[in-house]
Parts: C-alpha cells; sequence; structure tokens
C-alpha cells in the first residue's frame, strides 16, 4: 500500500513521512518536488540509521494523489480550501484529514467552518467519491518527528466508510504504539478536532509541552 | 469548606457526593429531601464500610446552595435551566458546573446552546457575582459510584476567576488519583464539554465502558 502526504514537507508531513516510511511506500508531496526530495533525503537518513527500512519518494503534491491508495492531507486549515482547489485525482482514494480549524486568542479556541468540522468541509470540496477519514489529529509535529520516542496515545477515527475507517485504522496502529479507536461517523469529526485546541491550552496552562490524549 | 450538590440524588451527584465526602462536609440537595436523606443513609453506610471519614447531609437544592461554599450542578444539561430559574443565593459562591449538552441520534453529538457551552449558559443565567468553573464533565456515574476502584483520570478545569478555579483544582486533586488541569477561561468549557460525547462514542464503537480521559 502506497501513502502519499500532501503537505509531506511540513511541521506535521515531515515526521509522518518519516514514521510511516518504516511500514509503507510513502509518497512525500510538497508544491516544490525540490522541497518533498530534501525532505525525503533527510527523512531515509534518520530512520535508517536507526536501523529500520524505509521507502520514501518525494514528488508534487498532485504526483503523490496520482501515485497513492492513501493520502494524508497533512495541511494547515487556513489553505486546506486553496490547496484542495488545485488539486484532482482523489476518486476511490481514501483521503485523511488531520486537519483542525482553530484559531489563537489569548487561548486556543475551536472555531469551525460552516460544515460544523475541517473533515466534512473536505468531503464537500472534494469529489464524492473519496472516502474521507478523519486521523491523527491530536498527535503534535513534535512527537511525530522524536523518532527515539514510543508515542503512546490514543487516536480517534472517524469515517462513514467502513472499509476505509479500518484500512486507516491499521494503519494508525502500526505507528510506534498507536491505538485506533473508532470514533464514528464523519460528522463525529468537530468532537475529535476540538481536543486538539483543547490540548494546546493544556500544554499552555499547565507548563507542559507537546500533550497527547489517552482513552483509558 | 463545605460542598453542596444540587441534584444530588441523580446518576452522577450520588456517587459524587460519596466520593466527596471522605474529604470535605458535602450537603447533598434534591428536589425532595426525603430523597436526599436517603441518598445520604446509603452513601453513609457505603463510605464508612470501607473505613473512611464520611460527612453527609440531605437537603433541599436551596438549602445545598445557602449551606455550601462550593456547588456543583450535577443536573443533566436538559434541566440545567428550568432547575436554575427556581434557586438562588449563587453571589459570590463558587459554582462547578459539570454540565454537557448533548444529544444522541444514532450516535452521540455535542449540542451546545446559542452560548457556546453549557458553562457559558450558565454564567447567563446566575447572578455576576457567581464564580463558574466547569470541572468533572469527563467522569462517568458509573465510575464515580464505583467505590473500590481507583480512578486514573485527568480532569480539566475552566474558570475566569483565578482563585475559584485554584479551589476547584484542589477539590478535583483530593479524589481518588484524579489528576486537575487548568483549561483556561471559561469560553474554553466547550472544548470540555464536547469531550463527553466523543467518550460515549468511542466506548458505544469499541465496545468500551465509561471511557475516560488522561492527558499525557
Amino acid at each position: 500500500m502506497k501513502i502519499g502526504i500532501v503537505g509531506g514537507t511540513g511541521d506535521i508531513g515531515e515526521g509522518m513521512a518519516m514514521r510511516l516510511s518504516a511500514h509503507y511506500d510513502v509518497v512525500v508531496g510538497s508544491r516544490e518536488q525540490d522541497k518533498a526530495e530534501a525532505t525525503c533525503t533527510m527523512g531515509r537518513t534518520e530512520v535508517t540509521k536507526r536501523g529500520k527500512p524505509c521507502s520514501l519518494t518525494g514528488v508534487t503534491n498532485q504526483q503523490a494523489i496520482d501515485a497513492a491508495d492513501v493520502i494524508i492531507l497533512a495541511i494547515p486549515f487556513k489553505h486546506a480550501a486553496s490547496t484542495l482547489a488545485t488539486l484532482h485525482g482523489f476518486e476511490n482514494k481514501i483521503v485523511v484529514s488531520p486537519v483542525n480549524p482553530m484559531e489563537k486568542t489569548d487561548h486556543f479556541v475551536f472555531v469551525p467552518p460552516a460544515e460544523g468540522s475541517a473533515a466534512l468541509m473536505i468531503r464537500k470540496i472534494l469529489p464524492k467519491e473519496a472516502r474521507i477519514c478523519s486521523a491523527f489529529n491530536t498527535i503534535a509535529a513534535n512527537k511525530w518527528k522524536a523518532l527515539d520516542e514510543e508515542l503512546d496515545y490514543s487516536v480517534p477515527v472517524c469515517s462513514d466508510d467502513a472499509e476505509a475507517k479500518k484500512t486507516v485504522m491499521e494503519i494508525v496502529n502500526k505507528v510506534s504504539r498507536f491505538k485506533a479507536f473508532d470514533a464514528g461517523p464523519l460528522a463525529s469529526s468537530c468532537m475529535v478536532e476540538s481536543l486538539t485546541p483543547l490540548l494546546l491550552n493544556i500544554a499552555r496552562y499547565n507548563k507542559m509541552r507537546d500533550v497527547g490524549i489517552r482513552f483509558i
């Protein structure tokens, strides 16, 4: 299975690519292919020096979509709609949204779009044959990149497509000690997306860093 | 310090009263004093047979407010506004909302009132001298009642009143292995309240019971 990461050179995408590349063929997309290739060169060094297999290929965002079976949209909410407008070919592919619509005032606030969540907005933008899931919403960029650290987090996954959800949960369960939880239909994504500003507030007000979550 | 529980004979209030009574004077309120007294008799038996101190007094909801320094509103969202309309005397008291506005369709959904959260709605209803906090939102009734079980949960607390928040966090930290986290101003309560329908969905879709949360 090939996983494509749109925005794979960004803060979240980079660590995501490295961690997933030990288990899957990962195609790192970027607006500029050069940047994607540089990220892959760096990623290969980091992963292989830890004695793990690594499959990373740097391409454009569009090529990542075309090549992959599962596409992760590692893009900030504010660029999500404009980025997706420039891309095509999502039909019949599994599309994973880790996107969280939020703003920072003196604290972080969940500010969903009119559709109720980033996941539902993305569903509206993409062709209806795209098999949309939300996952990985609460994993901090620093933790993705901290390759020597085992991550003992719970990862809620939402989708209306049972098979797509199952595939994404399997991917989640491959990464470190992540444990995937079925969090219901795609409409439930708002409750997952709003976790991230909560965790950022928890970090801020309790002098912590990169707070994650575990369901117990 | 005296803690009053409005709705102290309900599903959540009952276990809350028992657990808190080992550390504080707890005044259990109910619409019917007889019911509150019966809950206290049962509670005293359960707590003292475990060799713990127990201070429980059954009164009406209004008497619980009048007697207490800290008042916990252990009432379901759908009865919150109508119950509060019949009560008074909240001025200068710390008022804790564990209330979660949610509905069940084929899954649980966060359905906040116009104010954005139950906590902000309660702030609008109560006199402006009430010192409102949200806390205990994600703790399941069954877990409150399972006195033999240590509860290793994280408990986010929101408030605009720093001293009230500090007091509530101290109360939280007295209960079992609860760990209080400052989750920011009262306006952040929406992100805490929406955790509960998420946890109920997680329980439902993953065949779990009474799921709680830990920040790590």
